[in-house]
């Protein structure tokens, strides 16, 4: 199969919505008045974002998904978006259900392929995706307040605890392992959440590095500090479990640290950290409900800077979680060096 | 050197034009009435399309120059663009000249760099560039009519010819290679060409895999055919030389061959191919004059379909060439198999 047959079979299709879709040296989008183009590109490498054995389908999913998560933090309604794809063969049974991931979830968001590259090389997967906002309306970083609320919507840490598991450094019962692995494979990009957060947040981010990790982004383009609740984070975990549920592998506070860790820094997790005015909670219970999407309230925003952790007494709790960071050593998991 | 600082110092500038640039969620571009946003995307990936020691100023030239090239070949003004680099390591004194060649170009086109994202893993480097293009204005492939003149600017087949020096399939005196390398290594885009072809040529595309190759996209998206004057081709190889210049490795014949094949289906090239009617032609050479760059007449559209390739006398010549397919083994280079 050549380079031209490939795209022509699996992902040239009719655009509904762009003047010019794939097929051209450029794809042509039409600007709405009054509307501004947010943009957002992710790159997917092998060994790195995903395990080589992933199946296809969610991993078109995925590549898709991280970028839609991108435009979900900013409120931007998705539009459109390309792929560059570096292969290292043409194989129809790995193209077939990889495009059939990445173009179900792109139909279920109106979001239209337009454009792309192919080429021959370690397996990568590049999206560029594009988004409209009405101008000056789009989510940004840099508008968090002292007193605001933080919250974050979902549930957060399930991805990274499914992947201790498929590294062997844990084990967890089939149902549970099942559970968050369908996490970290097929994560949900809270797009409509994001719409309906425009008018009401101040500030919001996705969560891929780790909450920790991208609240403090919020908090550094603000130029504020926070104080997050750990005894609430911690049920962020949706996969927590009583200790025995883990095979006996931790003890109550081994267990805590573990689900803690992947709550506060695990990453992976494409949910929404946002803050929003203390006046605004009904609001943002609104827009939960419109995103279908439970979200939780678990700090609050400080004028005084730095990001500091209590337990559910207000007593200090060390802040021991580094954020991912793709050019520096990642810590060991609490509980899991061995 | 941790990713955030990476950015931070290599590749984060304050934007001119766009509403937000590097460093939240989303890129945000204004869009301007009744202009659409034309879109590309190209991945470049090592040992496919550089060679691993490949000096990385050059290699940031390199990498925006094939994207700026896509929007050259539909007449749109570069406005923005975004990067996403997998990178083994991060190391100042390979990031430092990438991210200088690829500002460098970007500034010489005022095109921004507005986001991105960076990653541990083997080399690969995909661009996604933005121009803008009033509606309906965009030169496409499938415009091209019978009866239209066929052009292409420039020299063609240099990077091709330098390719085959460095593979060791052929020897090439010093000046003869540090010419068609440079050419190879630091492609034009022909920017201003296409802006000033908008309103006069009736189809076109950039020559990256190949003139035949390129311009048969321009063929079949228009339902045409075309002839091709292989005698005026040939003397688009820039490094056209006597055979005696290239060190006696050819008879006359050879390397006669061996500079068609180099012309016509080396690719790399990145010039315009282009048709335009024959009443316009003055308004092609005023076009050449404005873009900077000759522009040599080299066949015309016919009715019926195929590509036909003839010598001075009108006199069929066999086409043997095939353009660069990703996923398809490359015919070995006339002359050069040994």
């Amino acid at each position: 199969m050549g380079e031209f047959e490939l795209i022509e079979r699996f992902f040239k299709r009719p655009v509904r919505h762009a003047a010019l879709g794939v097929g051209d040296d450029c794809a042509l989008l039409n600007s709405a008045p009054g509307m501004q183009m947010a943009v957002s590109t992710d790159m997917l490498v092998q060994g790195r974002h995903f395990f080589p054995d992933v199946d296809p389908y969610t991993l078109g999913h995925k590549a898709l998904a991280v970028n839609l998560s991108d435009l979900a933090a900013c409120g931007a309604r998705p539009l459109a978006f390309t792929l560059a794809l570096a292969l290292p063969e043409a194989r129809s049974d790995w193209l077939e259900p990889f495009s059939r991931g990445l173009l179900d979830l792109a139909d279920a968001h109106d979001c239209e392929l337009i454009g792309g590259d192919t080429t021959q090389g370690p397996l990568n997967i590049c999206i560029t995706v594009f988004g409209e906002v009405p101008a000056g309306q789009a989510l940004l970083r840099s508008g968090a307040q002292p007193g605001d609320d933080i919250y974050v919507s979902g549930s957060l840490g399930d991805a990274y605890l499914a992947l201790q598991a498929m590294l062997g450094h844990i084990t967890l019962p089939p149902t549970l392992l099942a559970a968050t692995r369908q996490r970290m494979e097929q994560p949900t990009p809270r797009v409509a959440l994001g719409l309906a957060l425009r008018a009401v947040a101040s500030a919001a981010a996705d969560v891929s590095d780790g909450l920790l990790g991208d609240l403090g982004h919020i908090l550094k383009q603000s130029s504020v500090g926070a104080t997050v609740d750990t005894s609430v984070a911690m049920h962020l975990l949706a996969a927590y479990a009583d200790p025995a549920d883990v095979n006996g592998q931790f003890d109550q506070e081994q267990w805590m640290a573990l689900a803690l860790r992947c709550v506060l820094a695990g990453g992976d997790d494409y949910e929404l950290v946002f803050t929003a005015p203390v006046s605004r909670r009904k609001d943002v219970a609104a827009a939960a409900l419109q995103g279908d999407v439970p979200v939780t309230r678990l700090g609050r925003i400080d004028a005084a800077p730095g990001l500091r952790l209590v337990n559910a007494d207000g007593a200090a709790v060390e802040n021991r979680f580094a954020s991912f960071d793709h050019f520096a050593e990642r810590e060991t998991v609490a509980g899991c060096s061995a």
